[in-house]
């Protein structure tokens, strides 16, 4: 067996401050190799590939990706810094459409150099690292807080069911959907997991079950169209996923197959469960009606993994990365701030008052 | 582009009535390759590996097997010969659990030699020839008429989503749920028909794809997790799935994955249709609960088709090969005799009324 992967931060600075240190996760599980990124270009790859990958991790990575190459920028004129520092932001930006947490972390980089222009360059660019670490440090926090709220929803024995990855490796520790998971079985709590293989790009299967798994937790992988049995066969007390965008009403935008498996749980009488940071939720969007919806390459239905292509040649392919599961299939979303139920435009709002009361960003 | 599949009949007795020919579906669908087996246990094999898969089509394959074995029985005395044909049955029936025309065809081929006891081995030779041929011949003719009650269902232009196959590849021609589809197209009529990959095996990508579009259909594939959003987008007018055994209440089994197809299609409003022979009805099975579903092995899951092991070693796989499809979820089931509706109990009955009524088997 691998060495548990729980030793691992999915994302860091390295040492030096001179390197995105990632896991590479298309490797996963064979292969458990470490990336140190320096380029930009590099950084982008990486996020668009899904070698870092997960909603709060991609955010992390952005951050210290931007504040890499703000680094580099060998001038002390504050505009023409500030343009080069923009540039390096939307390319970085336009790596993920869907995921929020790019975004909103890229934001806040920026914010801290439009907040400081009477600042030298220089003085920029070591404010632009504490934001960087604070980033990454708080999404450490937000994961133990998402996985404490989630804890009080389950017992000892519980069957859970996830779909695709939103676990340590989808965030810098502990995950969000699979944080309750973690922190439980730290106290010595079994839960008996299934994971959506959840294809095509198999994120249930590779990293899920292999983070679980390397976690000493009991964990069955099945095939995404196999869910319907597991729910009837009575096996799943809960469904714990994560979520890429939350708009204002708590429609969830999640990994295509998520709404699937919320349909599934309303019909068999399961309770469904979004996980996500506050960061995930943007409530300048009022439904998932305004979320838009990346779709990706055929080739990672037809060809990707496989020894040879699996379609016919021609035949047309609709590859949807996401979709949105509707706030009424939804039994509670659980934020660092605490758990928010139906009617979601209140409870979210309250949400986030709880926030700012703290002074958080 | 490959020579239209529908030219082939799928399942066939050669020339010299010496060898069962199908096309080894496992290779599909990158090689059209015609094999053409003389052996029983090559016939098992061939079975129980899903080179010849489908309800319909495995009963056809297993009645033409348990011919071939028959007719090589070196041996004039009846009760030893009986003997020897009954091993060749049984040892054909435990290739696959789950269909029920595999002991339907051979329960047929069973009775042919009960009921010439009288008559010498050479004659009831003959007679299992016969039967065999027939069985195959009718399996057409039924194809035809379920493809022309499920036309009836169905307008130009409509949106159609299916699982897995039942289509000519599932039976001797045309298929079942693909029926109305080939028969449409043969009248020119239009669909934009959406396949389900159906994991583990990619039924839906590899063979549902492959016939449609080689029979000029519009064809797009999907992985199974995205036909809610396929329906969410408003593109599916109706779903069409065969079955591997239907009970008398209507529950339906077929491929792992239908029943939470219909779950999505009943959330969505869209009708969701059963197409079978009556072959495939079980009248003495009183409900879903009573039909065996095979568990099938873990690599297939974990590893078939794949460059390399996408699970990490060791973790738990559940890999059922069916499902049951409760009958509430069922709009209707398209028989060779009609159109049952709910309440099924009443017109599955019906239907075996009709049949009875014209001296079919």
């Amino acid at each position: 067996m691998t060495k548990n992967i729980m030793q691992y931060d999915t994302v860091a600075l390295d040492d030096k401050n001179s390197a995105l240190v990632i896991i590479d996760q298309t490797q996963l599980p064979n292969n458990v190799e470490m990336l140190h990124l320096t380029e930009i270009k590099d950084i982008w790859e990486a996020i668009y590939l899904l070698k870092v990958r997960g909603a709060p991790a991609i955010g992390v990575a952005a951050a210290i990706g931007v504040y890499l190459s703000a680094k580099k920028i060998d001038i002390n004129d504050y505009d023409e810094f500030y343009k080069q520092f923009k540039e390096a932001k939307d390319y970085l930006a336009s790596s993920r459409p869907t995921a929020v947490n790019l975004f909103w972390a890229l934001n806040r980089m920026e914010k801290v150099v439009l907040d400081n222009a009477d600042k030298p360059v220089s003085e920029i660019k070591e404010l632009l690292h504490k934001e960087a670490v604070l980033i990454r440090d708080e999404d450490v926090e937000v994961c133990k807080a998402i996985g404490e709220y989630g804890l009080t929803l389950i017992k000892d024995g519980y069957g859970i069911l996830t779909h695709c990855n939103a676990g340590q490796l989808a965030t810098v520790k502990y995950g969000t959907a699979l944080a309750p998971l973690h922190l439980g079985a730290e106290r010595g709590m079994k839960f008996k997991v299934f994971t959506d293989e959840t294809r095509p790009l198999l994120q249930g299967i590779r990293l899920s079950a292999f983070e679980l798994f390397s976690n000493g937790i009991d964990t069955t992988v099945i095939c995404d169209n196999m869910a319907s049995q597991v729910m009837k066969n009575g096996w799943v007390d809960a469904i714990f996923v994560g979520c890429d965008r939350v708009a204002a009403n708590g429609d969830a935008a999640n990994k295509i197959g998520t709404s699937g498996v919320a349909i599934l749980a309303k019909h068999y009488g399961i309770p469904f469960y979004v996980c996500g940071p506050t960061s995930t939720i943007d409530m300048d969007i009022l439904s998932g009606d305004d979320i838009p919806i990346e779709e990706r390459k055929p080739e990672e239905v037809t060809e990707m993994w496989y020894k040879k292509r699996m379609a016919p040649e021609g035949v047309n392919v609709y590859n949807p990365a996401f979709d949105v599961t509707d706030h009424s299939l939804i039994t509670a979303i659980i934020t660092e701030y605490g758990i928010a139920r139906a009617p979601y435009d209140k409870s979210l709002k309250e949400i986030f008052e709880k926030k700012a009361a703290q002074g958080k960003k």
